[in-house]
């Protein structure tokens, strides 16, 4: 868990018409609770608004929140920096400051993605199948917002758009928990949204946020079953774990990938370097980026030198085996540790595998089940990897750094499902949505 | 929860190569929860095989589970009948033994509908979505099976052989809970379908039970994250809301049906009639059949005397408020516990409702959001209930019983999602196999 100021430091006393009470680190007082189960029946409410409206009155909500962000730089930039002061104070690490911060360029762009959501087909409605059956009545799945959409999320302000803006195109409420470290700009951020909704005759309470609430706001919304749709958390590996096994409400988990390539005999020696150099260094720290190679015995000492040259050219450290090694002596050696690692940084493990079944066993050993790529031009061996890899996404030829909303052509995403349920791999607007049965009858009644 | 048998009657002796314990009412011995870890990993292996078997393996398997059926009723009927004397002594009510009871007539019908499962498209390989993006990568979205699928269910031997048929068609290990009261019954059924497996090549692993282990043994699968993909119960409201809050795996809710008919003032009568008749007594135990019927008051003198008179003529008593007990003396109070009942019995709750607003604020209120449907002859209104009624079935002019799997045509059904993630409705084939992303490229990398 990356976020580092505790439930106590909280201030009890934003919650409207609560009295002052001494802060608890588990468990809202009385009066809290009373208001947070409030703030959720108002989501409810707004859900039920949200799935009749028109596609034309949520695009101009949409439109209304771009405007309000450009419109308010300095406003969001002056919160953002109470958050940085108080992250400084508080000692977070440099990497999380940067996913802290929000300047006019990251407002703008910001914005910018708000009106690419604004663009993107309207799900709601969509027909998914249909048919007329035997004696006349007529049957169509139809997709329908969820209603009430949870999402939990850690000291990224940023996301606090993009979610409150898939969800709003997909006629969902959302209830947003974006962290105590970016409590002062989610606040404002919220705030401008809600202006902007209700401008667009939407109520406000179509997003909201449960941050004044701290942690035991998010411990509450994880047992909010009936209130609460879907809950979707997005951040650390920790954070993820802890809303899935604790959650009573229905959770697509996203996330964590230990991605792997397998260079198997036949792989083309260029392809293979560019490939896991872009799935590497492109940007390391995503959950698409490669965090293991595997290599083929036969094709290691062919392979391996020219590919690990062009990662240390970039400064990646490379954890191999003693095979590894052997071929090139700067690896540092890896541990059974290495193989089960998300490193997110430039470090890389790398193994010389016996074959594609060594590959396939080792892969689910250790795989999370995100992303894996077989690098190889012998067509029986890539239709077996793409059979029998178990993954949301597997890919021969490809750099992994693929599997993404934005790439698949999604024009935005909600986070990337490795679980099977619902949703597996990037998520767009129709994942956000659930469907209902349409029947029409003229007066039949069952034989 | 309907099953009276409790777990510390179970024999442990039945687990194979296990030292009998002293038995335990929660929890399993080191021994047993050993053994049971065994079998979820030979399920795991087991769905590794099932997930690569073309459909006429599948097929082969699934015609010669019906046949061994057929060729063993006496094998079978004598297994039931220890747990029909059993569950006679434990004091099982008449119902629960109905459910419990297999005789010839109902063998062969298991056996004919598992030769209708194997008629039905294989969904695992089906192409849901997919395209060239710009850069040549071509990606496509396909049906793959979800791995190992648990089943919780209640002394429903026929029950067994559905699931393992469903799953074994879409491509899934299945891991079987059917309770005490149906062991002996349910022992017979998976060793002649685990025969069937093994004489058509394919794992006998594929399909287990895993009723020895008892009730600890159901709380032990609830908690198998990683070994068990999903979890669907099935059975009383008791058993699906214990699953669904216990369990550590992704649950699919089924179930329960607090379902309401709304009468609307331009309702033709003799179709309120037939439909409300046919959805309370065609077959009143069931979750498709209706519970409570709201009547606009503009409506109630003209369609209450004949929908009720016929119900009457049927044995079903009807449970009013004042408004209805005016017009129908022969109602009883209804009292607030009757609008949130699930009679499964010939008990219906009958109220007047001022106008369409207040039949769907009754709906939101007390629906299970299984099935609603309204009669109308007024189309803006049938179109905001099927809008603003937010249940997994909404129907114009029709029964609430077609909301089933047969009537939809998908031919069998594994239960009625009345939950919004993944599934919503009656669940077919399709809806036990998650997706996976299938990507080719030519050396391509992100820019």
């Amino acid at each position: 868990m990356s976020e580092t100021l505790s439930a106590s430091t909280r201030p009890a006393a934003r919650v409207e018409g609560s009295v002052p009470v001494a802060p608890v680190v588990r468990g809202l007082s009385v009066d809290e609770a009373s208001a947070f189960t409030d703030l959720l029946v108002a989501s409810r409410t707004a859900s039920l608004t949200l799935a009749a409206a028109p596609t034309q009155v949520k695009n101009s909500a949409l439109r209304g929140i771009a405007q309000a962000l450009r419109d308010n730089v300095t406003e969001i930039v002056a919160a953002n920096t109470l958050d940085l002061d108080a992250g400084r104070a508080a000692g977070l690490s440099a990497g999380l400051l940067d996913r802290l911060t929000l300047d006019e360029a990251r407002i703008r762009s910001l914005a910018d993605a708000v009106e690419d959501i604004e663009q993107l087909t309207d799900p709601v409605g969509q027909v998914v199948r249909g048919s007329s059956l035997p004696n006349g009545v007529k049957i169509s799945q139809v997709r329908v917002p969820f209603g009430v959409v949870g999402v939990i999320y850690e000291a990224r302000p940023n996301v606090t758009v993009d979610i409150a803006a898939l969800a709003l195109k997909s006629g969902n409420a959302s209830v947003l928990r974006g962290g105590t470290a970016a409590e002062n700009s989610n606040r404002v951020l919220v705030g401008l949204i809600q202006g902007a909704l209700v401008a667009a005759g939407l109520p406000a309470e179509s997003v909201q946020t449960i941050d004044p609430f701290g942690r035991a706001g998010a411990t509450q919304l994880m047992q909010a079953r009936g209130h609460v749709d879907v809950l979707i958390p997005r951040g650390s590996a920790g954070l993820i774990q802890a809303v899935v096994t604790e959650s009573k409400v229905p959770v697509i988990e996203t996330g964590a990938g230990v991605v792997h390539i397998f260079l198997d005999d036949s792989a083309n020696a260029s392809w293979a370097s560019d490939i896991v150099h872009n799935a590497k260094v492109q940007r390391p720290s995503v959950c698409n980026a490669v965090e293991t190679v595997l290599v083929h015995e036969a094709a290691a000492v062919r392979l391996l030198p020219g590919v690990l040259a062009k990662l240390a050219e970039s400064g990646v450290t490379i954890h191999g085996d003693a095979a590894v090694r052997e071929i090139y002596p700067a690896a540092v050696p890896a541990t059974e540790e290495d193989w089960a690692t998300e490193y997110m940084s430039l470090d890389l493990a790398v193994r010389v595998v016996t074959d594609l079944d060594d590959a396939i066993a080792h892969i689910r050993h250790y795989s999370t089940g995100h992303t894996e790529a077989i690098i190889t031009n012998d067509i029986v061996n890539a239709e077996r990897f793409l059979n029998e890899v178990d993954s949301a996404a597997v890919m021969v030829n490809a750099s992994t750094r693929f599997t993404d909303g934005g790439e698949f052509g999604f024009g935005a995403e909600v986070g990337i499902s490795t679980q099977k349920l619902h949703a597996r791999g990037p998520m767009g607007l129709p994942e956000l949505t659930s469907t209902k049965w349409i029947v029409r009858g003229t007066g039949q009644v069952r034989a």
